[in-house]
């Protein structure tokens, strides 16, 4: 029971003099889907929304999440003795507001500073100082130590990523990252996030939901270079892959490791949003820290020339998969029994058919109806809704398939879309087209390029709460930076040849429906331009599968636009086609006629 | 001479043992055109372009200054012992980059603190300090020591500027002011930025050229306000309308009054760009600093009814100025002996003529073909070039009325304009023409719509290289804060209401032409969004003169961008034609007809 968690948990604050103690979703690692083994949250609360940070003083307890889950916090949090603070709301106070006003000056409050980052710990540190009130790193978990049955580190073994899906050595990798540390002046580079050393040592793991990455931390230095794993991960396909670049060491080795570094007063580079504060705190007292973005982050963003054939190349089979459950989606809903659950295990299956396909990259968001207009919505057992052959479905999901990663949404009329369906529908692929088509000057960032893809929603007076783009990797993570297309992603990060980019405009009717389209695109220098002396760039897109054309009203798209669309589907059937059987290139045939 | 100069000013420099003296073009205020007793810059090195930082060494000096002077600089600092440090070419060092390659560990630079913001002298500082080289401020400016004749501070007296421009009164503004105050619990705000001043005061001055503003200082607490001014320039008139509001005290009792507040303790709120180091230096031994923008620009930028109907009315009066030119320029030029000062002349006599007159705003850029494609171009005697019955003419200027402060370009072709000109010229207008009429959601700031005015030339691969709009004050600065239309400017500034900008895309063929379109707007609700419930915003345009349509290519303007120019053009004949005289009328008839 939570309540006699609680009071345990606070027996050992007691114990080490702290007010209040915080328990955030995050790991060390700052993973998007953390393993089971540090989802402490989850565990002491027993609320399990993805995102939900605790914090826990002697008398209450509160549980700041977003309005995803508001429902679900309030459910099970019932009779937990945990207040729920509803974040975004502006009535709600922010978890250091809320902790300045329940503690005294001359409080501490203590974290586990393996999971926050250096960051957001610095942060929290100087809001609280101006009560007087003190953060305390407690090395022991205190979660930890009243967790019984914790599961252990995932067991799982790594994976080599062979250099023909890869496309760059180990060697050069560590090479340009070399370059980059003596341009610092920096004797070594503390590596944290997952995504990031399995790009640099050319390794995969199966730690993580969804993100095929292994849990790990990795030291670069001048002459060396270190993986801290658990050794039962590490198989002799991995020692002899690594052998004589990477030396290999237990996973609890990093702290002695660290304090190496400090001894001999070593200059080290951190990434502050990435790594955790308790790496900081090993090295501070000797090494000479440099804070700044880890350069691994914009190597992995920049595709090499096999990556975006390999991303072409596992485009092209998804878009199979995903023509195909359209085609079975069209055929079967009238039959009834099709739920958005089933639905989207139809279209897993569908995936899992398709060579080289490994796991999805992301929970699969199949939402009919009303739940589309909820921008997170997974369906659940208790939510999930049979298909009708009326109103908008609309599906956004990718695959991982080991040589490359994919993420699509399409919006399908299940009957006869109205009037108002139409231009809400027609806009939002007007805004995907535009953006598609742009030509743009070299150092332009995603942030400039944004308010393409809103304009035709805008200029009737409606709009999409998120941004329009994010940046995918290979065989990774389906959310990478730094790249982004946002009013508030990746702000000043210039978009380079290389880069991959969704392109995601959408509209959202409260209690109705919602509507996205989601296409990937490479950016690439610009063949085209009329005055190619001044170098512009452009996107290249590389998912293949029909938009629905009964929610196209023909008469909002202009003369480019109707060709380039109709350009796109001749394209999606030529490609398609020949792995679809008759029925599904009749389908096909049909789905991608020109308008 | 230069090179005695020098020598004066190293004898003090030992003197004070300093290494290095920093000589910037600013001044207390941060002013965009300091008077003539602070060009310590130009009396130093007699290179007299508006930007420009002398660096001196014990034995070198170097003015950094950007592409605008590289050849005026070359000329004027032949022979004068200053090297010239070209801005922005990838192998000229920064200012302090080229001290730490001169100075060694354990030296000291010299600044006058009254002349280097809080925040650019803390950068300098911390860069210099990675080699060991301390920023010291010298109380004295040392070329003051050195320059005899230095002329006084500028006489002029200060004017009231009454509620019927202003349409708030002191009391209001000191009233919102200190209701800011108290929310970030400061007991007083120091206001260095003249312009600030000079609104929250309800007067104007005639201290630096184009901007009406008066040299002073401001101190604001919870319970009084005070003025820190020459007090040659208080006259009757003003101390009635500042009394019982404002105590007036000299310019130099500033030194002693925050010397009074450090002693107090008190909290004392500072915008971090705008205040000067000297004050920080009086204020930080005692009082408790809180660095924040100043409140009053934001304030400033969002302008009440009767300043938007005295903006409106100003630039009526403005538009007739700029109509009686366009015609004259048509039917003189061909009789020759039409040069770009003599027409810069003859457009400031035609606003001359109107009532309200004050000034011009900013200096005429008045360029003729290939000088069109100089951005930062003003005619000089020595390049001025006689207009002829062909080719391209840019004429970007503004004035300063009573009630209203204006800037508009346009571009007129003197003979028939080439296909690409008039391509080039469609586009700008077409980018124009879309940001006038955008509508977009509360909260976007200035920089997400720079795009739109940029696309019809990113379609073909070309641009321009600077900002869309700047904000612009009423009988105030030309150039304003905190809003932009721009990737640089204005980041994060969300418009709101009221806010006034312009807008002014353009397009640059080195060697050949310039060409800009610019008329200011004011942010207002959009009354015509058909969803109307998203409350979204629109722009108003207020300036009013005729676009060259001999430069317009209609194919490439859409339906709507044809109409709101015709829409315009009908606007404009019928605001502007009372006021013109028969000949200008059927001028104007002509100019204005639809397309």
């Amino acid at each position: 029971m939570v309540s006699e968690k609680l009071v345990a948990l606070r027996k050992l604050m007691r114990q080490h003099g702290i007010q209040a103690y915080l328990v955030p979703s995050t790991d060390p690692h700052q993973s998007e889907y953390p393993p089971a083994l540090w989802e402490r949250r989850k565990w002491l609360s027993e609320f399990t929304g993805s995102a939900g940070d605790l914090v826990i003083t002697l008398e209450k307890a509160g549980l700041c999440t977003d309005s995803r889950y508001f429902l679900q916090a309030e459910e099970q949090l019932r009779g937990s003795g945990i207040a729920l603070f509803k974040m975004g709301l502006p009535e709600t106070p922010s978890q250091t507001q809320w902790l300045k006003q329940e503690l005294s000056p001359g409080s501490k409050v203590g974290i586990d500073p393996w999971v926050f980052s250096y960051q957001s710990a610095k942060k929290m540190q100087e809001e609280l100082a101006s009560r007087e009130i003190q953060l305390v790193s407690i090395e022991e978990n205190l979660v930890d130590a009243i967790w019984e049955d914790r599961p252990p580190l995932p067991p799982d073994p790594i994976h080599v990523y062979p250099e023909k899906f890869s496309g760059e050595s180990v060697a050069s990798k560590l090479k340009r990252l070399r370059a980059k540390m003596s341009e610092e002046g920096a004797r070594a580079h503390v590596v944290t996030t997952l995504d990031n050393i399995a790009w640099l040592y050319n390794i995969r793991g199966n730690d993580v939901a969804y993100n095929p990455v292994a849990i790990a931390y990795a030291v670069v230095t001048e002459q060396d270079a270190f993986l801290f794993t658990p050794l039962n991960k590490v198989t002799e396909e991995v020692l002899q892959h690594l052998e004589g670049q990477v030396q290999i060491y237990a996973y609890e080795d990093l702290e002695n490791h660290l304090r190496g570094l400090a001894r001999e007063r070593a200059r080290v580079w951190l990434d502050p949003e990435a790594v955790n504060r308790r790496v900081v705190d090993l090295l501070e007292n000797g090494a000479d820290l440099l804070f700044k973005p880890c350069p691994i982050t914009r190597f992995k963003a920049i595709k090499n020339a096999t990556e975006i054939a390999g991303m072409k190349a596992a485009h092209l089979r998804d878009g199979v998969a995903m023509a195909k459950f359209l085609c079975w989606l069209e055929k079967t809903v009238p039959q009834g029994g099709v739920t958005e659950l089933s639905a989207s295990e139809k279209l897993r299956q569908l995936r899992a058919q398709q060579e080289l396909f490994r796991d999805l990259s992301f929970p699969t968001i199949a939402s009919y109806g009303a739940h589309g207009a909820i921008v997170h919505y997974t369906p659940t057992p208790e939510s999930d809704v049979e298909l009708r052959p009326e109103g908008i479905f609309l599906i956004d999901s990718g695959g991982q398939y080991l040589d490359g990663t994919t993420d699509i949404t399409r919006t399908v009329a299940l009957g006869e879309p109205t009037a108002e369906q139409k231009d809400r529908f027609t806009r939002i692929l007007k805004g995907h087209l535009q953006l598609t088509m742009t030509r743009f000057p070299r150092n332009t960032a995603g942030n400039q390029l944004d308010t393409i893809a809103r304009k035709p929603l805008w200029d009737i007076g409606l709009n999409y709460g998120h941004g329009t783009g994010h940046g995918v990797g290979v065989y990774l993570n389906v959310h990478e930076g730094p790249q982004g297309i946002s009013y508030y992603r990746g702000i000043g990060v210039a978009l380079e040849p290389g880069m991959v980019l969704t392109n995601e405009p959408a509209f959202y009717k409260d209690g109705e429906y919602g509507m996205r389209v989601e296409n990937m695109m490479v950016v690439v220098e610009d063949q085209r331009n009329p005055n190619p002396e001044t170098n512009f760039l452009t996107f290249e897109n590389i998912t293949w599968c029909p938009i629905d054309l009964r929610l196209v009203e023909k008469s909002l798209l202009d003369e480019k636009e109707v060709e380039f669309l109709n350009n796109y589907h001749r394209q999606v059937r030529e490609r398609l086609s020949p792995h679809l059987n008759p029925e599904e290139q009749a389908w096909l045939e049909e789905a991608t006629r020109p308008i």
